[in-house]
């Protein structure tokens, strides 16, 4: 992409609504803009790493065995009524009346629907176990709507949905659910800390919030310090193989891990000190067994293997990707702007002419554009009139992982500076060995 | 996908609501289910076409110069007084009011808030041409919704909306667009015809519809026979060259077409006979050029070359991709079923096992499955125990391109047969042939 055709614009000044670094980087690179209170709009460079993170998010709930619907954001109140929930959700949900004045809702979750959808097709075990998602927009009406994209009224969702005949079955459906999530968020750079969170009235410990660690964070955590060195399942996990998951699963819940609401000082005490993290964190995922709140009150109950109908056991399971992308920022980000993990960047690379108009330049940063492009990545090139300076402030700003850097000294000896933007190393390489290096991806 | 750990929701009975047969067979088929009135839920197998529309929809768009974002689907009704639609939509506008008051409402279209994001942003020449388009769920209180995803009250829109200095860049953009959603028609497997449609007060030449020809289409149509073999522009088209869009635009509006509404008995009287073509058809696109219709209430400017400023002048860019979806299976379905084109099939091939159980049977479904999917290919394996003419049946229904059936007597011969569903022939292959042939893909 040629940034002369591009739109994005950035911000120079620090936006002063913005109390939290991620909302001031995304919005200074030009990723969001507020439409109201707490709306946004996702502009080209934002809307990039969205479908990135979402693309992640939807193999690893494929490879987890989940298959995705989308329903609608608009549900009719009737269905909140068989569950007790539409007089019980409060002020948070969106209350709506259609031009025939019936009682509808926009959708702040999907617990009713998928269950309803789940009553009117599924009647026997044999079509069990099932997992259905989607990643759909979701309305909450907070009162105070703050921190960007990380507490929104409308937001992007992916909510997940398992549908069990007995506990058993629901457990190890959890199970798959929280592998998938470890890998989800090592994919998409991150370091997620599964915490016991809090069951309510359902009881049990099936219940975990996934916790992304950033000096920002919302809240204070506690965890030993092996979860920063545990090495994620990888592409191969077997997720039909019960025991093998389970199996992952008591590995990742061993060591102390809390947030300040579950924290435990006695058990906290047992961890050698030096193994002890206090830090902050953020929220990025929640999965959570609720068994039959669901079920009974709306019937879906399937015919067991012994003849009978049972209330089907279910749990569900959220991440929500606009969060998830502010949390990455908080956590990997210093003064300059952004630093992008490279699966969630929204260009791979970013070429800098220096001197735009200078045939030199022009030609070799053409030369390079196609070769970037011919590799298979996803190159922006700055080809504007602004000054260098200008143009290197830009490029740490929206954090592209590499920068290729094309100026008239080097041209004339056939080379150009490559920048990481993690650690800011720069190498001086030729243009022929970084062809070179290309020609190998393509 | 094993269809044993799918969901697939096939109906048995003709569904009584379904007036046309898009909506009889999404329903049939498990593609979607309604949650209430005009409102849908995307099954997995809809939910995969319709991933694979708006996928070609978006290279598209992009091919011709267009940025994707994603705006909410909740606005702010201060922005449409600015334009005066609050007032004047009426009640297919979804009107909502937030737990402070706020009057909100559900964009039933974007004009509005894409033109304040240029307004805020866009303040020169230089950064035009901009198209910016997003594919985003829209609400539309219609009084009676009917025809399944044809014509429902919440529904996927992929809306694009550009800019520019003045009428003779805004034309330059409106061909792109033209020329941009030929190949997306020709992409998702229809032939689409331009007819020129209604301008109202703002006049001129620039509104076209696209249509999609249809023995159950919606309107009748009055096209020169010429069309039906036109050659739609290749993905090698330039879409910078303003003049080669404007000759293929030219070329394309040069014949006789016309919706009933439109239609010119005189103009239509001199299309030799023989190449008069009178059928029905079904809208699936609509791109229209208004000028400053909101940039001027808005207040959307850029300074021109001249130093002065210019309210830009725009155009709006629609395709339902819903409703498209809906219209591909009215023009292409036989008495069984569904019969999709390729490249929007939800999987390229299903391996009908007719015997599962039977070791052999089951080996060559394993092994061919493997195969199908190391090439790369997007393969549904119905293993499940349904008798042999169920799952016909269902594979007619669905309406998968090519059918692989597996049978004891030809595994004994080391054969199978391959079905194609959309002539019906079926072609005996050795096993080692067609593996062969899927290698050659890998």
């Amino acid at each position: 992409m040629r940034l002369s055709r591009y739109f994005l614009p950035i911000l120079k000044e620090t936006p002063r609504e913005a109390e939290i670094v991620s909302h001031r980087l995304m919005l200074r690179a030009g990723m969001i803009r507020q439409q109201g209170q707490g709306s946004f709009s996702w502009l080209p460079l934002g809307k990039k790493v969205l479908d990135k993170v979402c693309q992640i998010i939807r193999e690893e709930q494929n490879r987890a065995g989940a298959l995705e619907i989308m329903m609608p954001t608009i549900q009719s109140a009737d269905l909140w009524r068989e569950s007790g929930r539409y007089d019980a959700y409060g002020k948070e949900m969106l209350r709506i009346k259609d031009r025939h004045e019936r009682d509808m809702l926009y959708g702040p979750t999907n617990e009713e629907m998928v269950t309803d959808i789940f009553r009117t097709y599924v009647k026997s075990y044999k079509d069990l176990p099932l997992n259905l998602y989607h990643i759909q927009w979701k309305y909450r009406d907070e009162v105070r709507p703050r921190f960007g994209v990380m507490r929104s009224r409308e937001f992007l969702m992916k909510d997940a949905y398992s549908f069990d005949i007995d506990f058993e079955g629901a457990k190890a459906a959890y199970y798959r659910m929280f592998v998938s999530y470890l890998r989800t968020f090592e994919r998409v750079g991150m370091k997620a800390i599964p915490m016991k969170a809090d069951t309510g009235p359902i009881g049990g410990d099936l219940s975990h919030e996934f916790i992304i660690l950033a000096d920002t964070g919302e809240s204070g955590v506690f965890c030993h310090r092996d979860y920063l060195t545990m090495a994620v399942p990888g592409a191969d996990t077997d997720f039909t193989d019960d025991a093998a998951i389970a199996n992952i699963v008591q590995h990742w819940t061993t060591p102390y891990a809390a947030t300040d609401e579950m924290h435990d000082e006695a058990a906290w005490n047992e961890v050698p000190t030096d193994s002890q993290v206090a830090a902050r964190g953020i929220e990025v995922g929640h999965i959570f067994h609720f068994g039959e709140k669901y079920s009974k009150p709306l019937g879906a109950k399937v015919q067991g293997p012994d003849g009978k109908d049972h209330f089907v056991s279910m749990g569900s399971y959220g991440i929500g990707p606009s969060r998830l992308i502010a949390a990455i920022i908080e956590a990997s980000h210093d003064d300059n702007g952004i630093i992008w993990p490279e699966a969630v960047a929204p260009f791979d690379v970013v070429i800098i002419n220096m001197k735009a108009g200078d045939a030199e330049c022009d030609r070799v940063c053409e030369d390079l554009y196609a070769a970037h492009e011919a590799a298979g990545l996803d190159v922006l090139y700055d080809d504007t009139d602004q000054r260098a300076g200008g143009k290197f402030a830009t490029a740490d700003l929206i954090g592209i992982p590499w920068q290729v850097i094309v100026g008239p000294r080097g041209v004339a000896e056939g080379a150009v500076e490559v920048k990481r933007r993690a650690t800011g190393e720069r190498d001086v390489k030729t243009i022929t060995d970084l062809k070179a290096a290309l020609g190998k991806k393509a």
